[in-house]
């Protein structure tokens, strides 16, 4: 399907955006069912912050607008939706208040192997840390060298994802999904206010496991924490939920949480 | 004059661009004076040391051919070289040894007030702290968005640049320049191991010091250092030298180091 610029089908964008010479701006990455956006007014809500955070200007309800009706033109598939602070000539300096750029792009349904949520994956452990940024932590925003450099890392079909720790050695996330602990039936996830990127598979679950009584936690976590849960498992809202198995010397298998939560999601997601 | 895009002229990028997705790339911003691109083999070096630590696959050969062909068009003004590891559809991961899109756009001289050169200027102390990643540091790759946020703190003409520190505190630049001290008759620039633009100008100014027998020195630069020098001055490829007369409660004034090396960078500029 043609992308859309600014709501009109393009292919291209100018050499002068923002977004290309300084990745100055955000993405949101969306599962497409049935021509509905899921999770939308979750994705929306990010968008909305990162939009505050960054001083982004956008008309919200007509980005809602155009999410519905290239997911309605769509179908099945994956919905990826770029702004950024439109053109710039030289120079840092932003222009307030003029329109960021929409650009929105469709791809067919994700092609990730079966057995990735079924039987589970091993997570590759990256060297690549993430660097500690409170003003930018948690966004989805273009900035995304270090997950560049941290997939990289692997070429093998073993890891299906990899770990990514920051500076300090806390354990973050996955290069594109947050990561989740089970430890005695409660779950943990790591706190992003320095860095990470604040999922929207991962504000839902802690949602839903709320709503189902299960003791949540978002704080800093260690390795030894990690290597000692009952329960690992990655998430995001394109593939869902996958169980860990491992991770370099670690090891966990797929447990009765992380198979009760993966039903919810895949209701969610129909798959 | 038209920019380029692969040797050929154009003014877009494919949506695919993966400098527009993820910032994945690098760029120089060159001075072009009389038909030639000012310090030509410095930012070569530099983008090679970035295509090398990003694994961005470049003909290096041809990149200069395009770069002095170009600028010979251009005659006077400033040569924006961006490379990008090329299109993607989705996903983080590279396909090694595509090679990498090369984009040249070019504008006329800059317009910065000659009172900056020849009166100084004031620093804006910037709240932005820069992150701390060994990975990138010293390249000038395209995830620039902590030089957003910090430009975008101050609007007024008092400033002409703004003063970044690390997330420790520790003094590192500015936000399209390096920063130097003078004291005692030496030179002491910031490490920038950690984070910060290892910038063409600043490595011209540390060898042309070297060659002159002033003592230069690389290092940590702490805030009471800043407040403590004799003088202080901002560089980078297209302006020079500026010398900075304040920043906050700080004060300094533009004193005989700063207006030698200042001599030394206008014959070289053509300004």
């Amino acid at each position: 399907m043609h992308s859309w610029v600014d709501g009109q089908p393009a292919d291209t964008v100018p050499l002068k955006d923002r977004g290309l010479a300084y990745g100055d701006g955000l993405f949101e990455t969306i599962a497409v069912k049935a021509g509905q956006p899921v999770l939308l007014d979750r994705h929306l809500q990010r968008l909305d912050e990162g939009c505050r955070r960054l001083a982004l200007t956008v008309d919200q309800a007509l980005i809602r607008h155009e999410l519905l009706a290239y997911a309605a033109a769509l179908g099945d598939g994956v919905l990826k939706l770029i702004l950024t602070r439109g053109d710039s000539l030289r120079g840092y300096g932003i222009n307030p208040g003029a329109p960021a750029r929409r650009i929105l792009q469709g791809s067919p349904p994700a092609t990730y192997p079966e057995a990735h949520g079924s039987s589970g994956v091993r997570l590759f452990p990256c060297a690549t840390r993430l660097s500690e940024q409170p003003l930018l932590a948690g966004l989805k925003h273009l900035n995304r060298l270090e997950q560049v450099l941290a997939r990289a890392e692997w070429q093998d079909a073993d890891h299906a994802e990899g770990l990514m720790l920051d500076m300090s050695g806390r354990v973050i996330e996955g290069v594109f999904s947050n990561l989740f602990l089970v430890r005695d039936g409660q779950l943990l996830t790591a706190d992003l206010s320095r860095c990470g990127v604040a999922g929207v598979m991962r504000a839902e679950l802690l949602s839903r496991a709320e709503a189902l009584g299960i003791v949540t936690t978002v704080a800093d976590i260690s390795l030894a924490q990690l290597q000692q849960a009952d329960e690992v498992f990655v998430c995001n809202s394109v593939y869902g939920i996958w169980p860990v198995l491992g991770c370099g010397p670690m090891s966990w298998s797929a447990g009765p949480l992380t198979r009760k939560l993966q039903g919810i999601v895949r209701a969610l997601l129909g798959v």
